[in-house]
């Protein structure tokens, strides 16, 4: 058991706090002889990087990953970097540490943090830009996402996208994946984007903020992975979702709707086709049944609150007990969801090579 | 690692499948000395069981559980049994295996269902009433969860209830918990246990079948349970309700709508108390910030699909690859979701018992 | 983690105590389409069962298992009962729980056995016949040994002797697996087993107990097995021999004797051979280099300290702290080494298959 | 699952290669509020640290550790460093990385070395100075466990030595902890250790290397830690020894000594005493008794082979399957057991520790 650790054969352990030496990760079990270079994983941090629009954390932290082991390039094989088996370990230094006053921060507990939380269960807290429970810990699940994507069978595809922002949701009938490397919020609907831009600025001149929807999926995926009961693929997808910083709901395939359909509506027909597998009619299930894959496209969206540094002051208490009212400055995101989206595909990827491995293990290669 | 135990110290393996010989599960690490009685754990199968209502599948079984090892009845303590702190078995035999004719689900995939992905990853399936992909797995999660209920402290009190059926969301403000064990569907709100009568009585006779959706909710659970980062309560609880058949979605708190909040109607504010602890104003988290109890109510709600099971027509294919129109005869639930309130009670106190043991383990016993 | 499994993907949870109701194991993370019928585990148990010859306990039990899930005979593959890749079960009921006079038992501790430490964990103990600490426990590691041996390649071979007992050990040039099988005490020394007769008919008669050594030998295992560094192939042998009771070390290869051997002496030299592959000139390393297995036959050895039921009148202390002189009646092994020679193959098998479908998880399947 | 990890609450995990940009550990589960300065660390590694005398290796490395995350100084406990009970993460560079001539062992497969079988799994290896394959990876080992002891309640003492060097193993009669800091042989026996001077110069002259045996004892370990039937202590304590580098047996007690005893030599007797809890009278069993701690001081030696690096040619083959004669050059330690008794100790606090958090969270605090 680790609580900083997740998958099993693919097996990732994060550390570190915001405001640190340093964070990074361990992958353990990934595949020999992959090749692997640092720039590769710096291009998948780079998307998720903060102060790339007005949209995001204008703190600037270069976030430079540096392969720290696991990887070996051998003269013989014309020196190209390859993991090696062993334990990949990824660093990325904490450069922009501004000595800056947190008194305020170290005294009271911010509404909607871990604050008091960490607080109750372990005593003492690193308070310095929320420590352990900081955002800031995804970007060593985005490196190992980019580790993972190598694990996966080449036809495997997986792309994340804003699909909701505070109240407003996108129109599904102008998803356009193209579109979501074009705005800056990660939206397939280019229409959605150009109005959240004026939604989200008036957020963030209140100061204020909103939550939003991300949409993961995952193409090219083979029938036969994931593991019942409890090692289900769509309960270890909940879980990976789950554990990103501020979601707080996950679903897959049509979700809590699917609780308002007929069983007529829900279930996926199929047809025969010429390849001997069967062709499903529809993807309400998000291409899973019975916690394993089925060969459709995985399909899986979460929530994520509102950010919860904001600029209104809010009632609060201090650590001695007394009332306070609070205003969180500084830094940061009016709508943390943004820079989930990396995130999100990291997690889709770690948890599908994951049981990637799994199923190679109890059965052999999927077909 | 195991696909078939989810716990880490409060651990719980399960086994079976639904025309097998039997079913059951292990549980390990279960604390010494707590009295346990087979007929305790038998109370809570009892309300899963099914047949007990026209809205749930006729099929009969006793569900008769024996407690096989990791309890003494000592002499020298007044023959009280207890916990010793070995291995709890439990096993649950299947009396009402009636030969019957699987022929039409031996050859053919029936949509929704594992039967395709079973296939696809094992290369076979004991296709008698779904084998371990069956519902009636479930049955060795409430057995578990009735002793994970021993292991949490005494002011812990976990209840579920079904909150909506097919599109019929019950009216909050009727909320009663005395209501749910008066109606057949743990109901809260009596007025909408009503009117889910005549409307499952409906579908029942359409020969269809409809969602739910099932809210779970913990109070009394000290502030500190959960482990960030990856073993945060709510990512375990995420896992552990997904895990469940035919759940389709997990949320925590206000879950999906907190995406359409502001900052500032989303932070749940504080205020200092006599007690020295902060009271809450407001539980849009859910009873957990950051994954870590808070000492709110921890609220979880989960939807269910409709049961795939239906009497109308299909399309669906052959082992053989052939197209074929499938009917689901047999004994089935008009709403499956009904007999996941046991089970979402047995899962929350699963994963309480396991989180509880950990941070005794990590930081000593809470407070 | 779980106190009462051993291995990660084929993963062995056993449960039971000594004279409760049942013991057995659940195995999780069998490759599916196995053949595999009860016979063929009772055929391994009936190897252990005591009271086959007057050197072992007369402790009649039948020790008939039944597989209560995990397997399914489809009459589409003529019946043949295969298993399905979800969890055996296996169960041991225990018949010959005589009513005895377990009072002074009860009110003691035994020396060498874990009377007192069991008591000073937990706080009680199910004293009869040992409890959980009774070596009956190991028929669910020989029963779950029986399916291992199924996952591992066809021609992996696994055999176990006793090459010591007491201070008499045998002499290896009269090394003969086929004595094995023909004198009570699994020993592949004929000469030294007719000594060993009449040598353990005195220690029996004594009232008294011997210690043994168990030689463990698998041949024909893959070049490749096993993970550093934690999880190298020797660790999990020593981890999983020092689990059996009543073992008191551990060694591979030259073991303890390596200690006094010089560089030169001690690393097996290699030669080029025809298949692409080198041949080892000596095999001091016990066929396992920095954890991995070489592809020579790996030599595990373990000690088996005497029974520490006798009949000599020993000192120890009463739960209640008195002075008490203590005679340990019943029905016991004068040397518990003997049975286990086939615990040994067992566990060596568990290892093995999981080491197996943990590098076909990582790397793929082994050459 | 991990292959680099160990421990279950108190989880060690560690990476690194001999020769790659850094080796380190990430120590998960460690419980908050214990102070901890790198320089504490520190002083462990420089035990182990090579090059303190003409006994070990002359590689020099300043083996400096950094803490890259898990501990914080706050203002408001007078800037003392205390665990967060976060991931504490910690590397130590390699700047001893010359680049020189690889090019033999690049090519070649060192006898008794896992050139050979790393290549066999991996299908590659990093073959700088054996890679993840080196001693050098034991540092991380030092590292944590020096972390461990301070898990560890404040009576635990945990001591190792050198009781064996080749065939010489030392006079226990004149055992005295405090010679062990006195001679670079880390011997509890003076005259010995001035012996071995001697021998070991003889043995670095012929360019050979010899094995040892190494003891470790920990005292002042409650009793009831160890978690049976497969989380026993000394089993776990096996699994721990047998992955150092070149262990090849490991005993608890009198181990592979107690075959030869009779059970009434064996088993320690008990006597009551003042303070409610038994007196033992002997420590056959190495205070470990069904897999739990006894309250005795627990006692476990381990085998260490000589070192495979020796300036004898032995005969071996290339990496194209070629006969060839190899001479290991560069700088080796002549009995590479000497620098594994700090690992020894690194180890048994590591494991200690572990069933320490294991035992609090299923019991509660042990007594």
């Amino acid at each position: 058991m680790s609580h900083n650790s997740f998958g099993h054969l693919f097996r990732v352990t994060t550390f570190g706090e915001s405001h640190g030496v340093a964070l990074g990760c361990v992958v353990d079990g990934c595949p020999p002889g992959l090749p692997l270079e640092a720039e590769e994983i710096q291009a998948e941090l780079d998307r998720r990087k903060p102060g790339q629009s007005r949209f995001t954390t204008q703190r600037r932290e270069p976030d430079q990953v540096k392969i720290l082991s696991g990887v070996f390039a051998d003269d013989r094989t014309g020196g190209r970097q390859l993991t090696t088996g062993t334990p990949i370990a990824l660093m990325i230094e904490n450069t922009d540490q501004r000595s800056k006053d947190y008194s305020e921060i170290r005294d009271t507990y911010r509404p909607g943090h871990a604050d008091y939380t960490y607080e109750a269960k372990y005593g003492l807290r690193d308070y310095r830009g929320g420590g352990r429970s900081s955002a800031r810990e995804t970007a060593a699940r985005v490196a190992a996402g980019a580790i993972a994507r190598k694990v996966l069978p080449a036809g495997v595809r997986i792309r994340a996208a804003l699909v909701q922002m505070g109240p407003h949701a996108i129109d599904r009938a102008n998803w356009d994946w193209d579109a979501v490397g074009r705005n800056p919020f990660f939206c397939p609907d280019a229409e959605a984007a150009a109005r959240y831009e004026t939604y989200l600025d008036a957020i963030r001149k209140d100061g204020s903020s909103v939550g939003a929807v991300i949409e993961v999926v995952a193409e090219g995926v083979p029938a036969g992975l994931g593991a019942p009961v409890y090692g289900k693929l769509d309960a270890d997808l909940a879980a990976a979702m789950m554990s990103i910083n501020a979601v707080k709901g996950v679903e897959i395939g049509d979700g809590f709707a699917s609780a308002a359909l007929r069983g007529e509506d829900n279930a996926d027909e199929m047809r025969a086709s010429n390849d001997g597998t069967p062709v499903f009619l529809a993807n309400h299930a998000g291409g899973i049944l019975g916690g394993i894959s089925s060969g459709q496209p995985i399909v899986c969206r979460f929530a994520v609150k509102p950010t919860s540094s904001i600029l209104t002051p809010r009632r609060s208490v201090s650590r001695d007990n007394r009332d306070v009212d609070l205003v969180t400055k500084g830094r940061h995101d009016p709508c943390v969801g943004i820079r989930a989206v990396p995130v999100a595909e990291a997690m889709m990827a770690c948890v599908l090579a994951d049981h990637y491995l799994r199923h190679r293990g109890q059965v052999g290669t999927p077909a």
